[in-house]
């Protein structure tokens, strides 16, 4: 049941729906700018309860989109996390109501680099810089209009834990457990330096057309395709990155591009990599370099929780070392430090940063006992509804 | 006094000396293909003793060159390492005697891809892939042909630093001392993961020609700007790299190349830049990413060094996130369970892996220190000939 109205209209085209807040509520940016309409699409899984307390927010990671337990009606790729959400999983759709939105500044049908401006023509680099308090800001319009005053739970993995995170902090009483998988509290230098080797690699590629590649009937196929790699490459475990480029395999030299196949299959299907938009990558990729959730506390990361009743899972893999174990532990210790109810799970994974993505009982088992509990401690009965 | 003959011809030409040694002295590479003629272009300083026991190779890393206490005559760059190795510095050229090869695969007069081949056209691809214990094999010519038997030290940050560790696990009994900066004995995933971004935003550059840049009359120029700018970033502690994209800086959106001048000023001046060869790239990262010298050991780093005399020092600087302080640690600890005498330094520092090339008072006392105490067990007078 949707409940929008007002400033919003709900769409439906081609299989992705959304929602366009016109100019009444426009979305003020960080930057000062103002952004308007703004369009968020959004998927949903299983009914709103009468209490309108079981509604959980799940926010994707960089190479994500909002279809979470359904397949892309538009590249056809299976649902990205059904091991995760859908009837009997740790998110059961028989008992919550599951929200998932295309990030703001994506390319799936929310506002982004790609949507046709007031001029007729696609925005381009003209879109405004964008924060991951803007997306989250966006994300909490989205959810009022759906009728909703109270998450049940907020989570992702990645980016998507990161706009989870920065839920808890920027709404501590409309959100009732917050779960970061995979994440961080603020993006390692590593990971800015790998972000931007991907943005040159796609700037620098003719068909990049100072970011007006719609408007020209091409795309920068070449250098997203790099990016694209970048990403790859960090979502595997170390020693697997060290099994592709280990010295037996000099001989195969320069023509070692990544076995894509193997790749794209684990984050759904070759659809994936056909959809990856470039100028999307610069705005998100640039969001995730600028967030520093201590920045905006004088520092400490714990007050950015200071007095929240939010419960925390943080949840980690051992071989990840995009978002390693330690930048985990320190959001877990800067939650325990504000006084916060946090649990911390380091999962032993071979799998790399991509272990969200894979079958890894651990986590499932250790993400269930945290959603039960909150479940609990929120009051909702264990058994789903009618489902 | 350079001790050529035999196989090996001296020939000199624009500032740039080089050694080749013709097909009575080929070099058998690991891919089990032959390399002949094999050249190396080198610098040297100082004098060799009559003893000739005060040599010390100095390996460049992989933006450098043979020109560690001289300025380039091609590039015009300034000695890229004029704080470590000159008159009364820590390596002091009154005292020791200083060679400093350019590595196999590189661009400035050694055998690399663009060097000319038997058919009268530069290599490219067609050299064969190259291992660094080919490196280290090369470079055991040239110091024997310049009638050295045994070095005084090997010393070398980065690229470099994994040449010293590979030249004391492969010549015991010619290496006296071994110093690594900055450095790893295994090329980590997240290096081997820059490395191909750059490598793939090289290939897919238009100009890249499949390799046969020079033949075109081309340069890869921005996608040889991509893998450069990974460098740089890299090599930038993690502070200033997120002070570089932080959120206030989103204004400038992606107009954020890096600021070239203060990076490559720190290299050794804009030269360097310009010299950046691609193909050399390519060879000389895909040589560092299957660097992993415990694994010729069966997976004992310990065992590689196993009965050795070489006394080593291990410097390691605490805000370097490219070679990090813990791969440096781990270096000290398998020399140690060698039973090797092993000194391991952590050097406080702000300026990350760039460090090296940094003012670094602590460092240059701590270097000082080592190859002080080295010389003294060595024999070597404390105060310098002739100069």
């Amino acid at each position: 049941m949707i409940h929008a109205g007002g400033a919003a209209k709900l769409q439906a085209a081609g299989g992705v729906r959304a929602l366009t807040f016109d100019a009444t509520a426009p979305l003020q940016l960080s930057s000062g700018e103002v952004l308007t309409p703004l369009t968020l699409a959004f998927e949903t899984y299983g009914a709103l309860n009468v209490e309108r307390t079981n509604a959980v927010l799940v926010c994707h990671a960089l190479a994500g989109d909002q279809f979470v337990a359904s397949p892309n009606p538009i590249t056809g790729r299976p649902a990205w996390w059904p091991r995760i959400v859908g009837p009997g999983r740790p998110i059961d759709t028989n008992r919550f109501f599951v929200i998932c939105a295309n990030t703001l500044g994506g390319s799936m049908g929310s506002t982004g680099p790609g949507t046709v401006a007031s001029d007729g023509q696609p925005y381009g680099l003209r879109l405004p810089p964008i924060t991951l308090g803007d997306t989250v800001r966006a994300q909490s319009m989205l959810v009022e209009a759906l009728g909703i005053e109270s998450l049940f739970l907020a989570i992702g993995p990645g980016l998507g834990g990161m706009q989870a995170l920065n839920w808890a902090s920027a709404y501590p009483r409309r959100v009732f457990a917050c779960a970061t998988v995979a994440s961080a509290a603020r993006q390692s230098a590593q990971n800015i330096a790998f972000a931007e080797i991907g943005r040159q690699a796609i700037m620098a590629d003719p068909d990049w057309r100072n970011g007006a590649y719609l408007q020209h009937g091409v795309r920068p196929a070449k250098g997203a395709a790099v990016a694209r790699t970048a990403s790859q490459i960090a979502g595997l475990a170390a020693p697997e990155v060290r099994a592709r480029f280990d010295s037996a395999r000099a001989r195969e030299r320069f023509a070692f591009t990544l076995d894509t196949e193997t790749v794209s299959a684990r984050h759904g299907g070759a659809g994936h990599i056909d959809r990856f938009d470039a100028n999307s990558y610069l705005y998100l990729s640039r969001a995730m370099d600028g967030f520093d959730l201590a920045a905006d506390f004088g520092g400490r990361l714990s007050n950015a929780f200071q007095g929240a009743a939010t419960r925390h899972g943080v949840f980690a893999f051992s071989s990840d070392w995009r978002y390693p174990v330690d930048e985990s532990r320190e959001i877990a210790r800067a939650l325990i430090a504000s006084g916060a109810e946090a649990s911390f799970v380091e999962i032993r994974s071979d799998n790399g940063h991509d272990a969200y993505l894979n079958d890894e009982p651990a986590f499932e088992a250790a993400l269930t006992g945290f959603v039960d509990a909150a479940a609990t401690a929120r009051g909702l009965a264990l058994q789903g509804g009618a489902g």
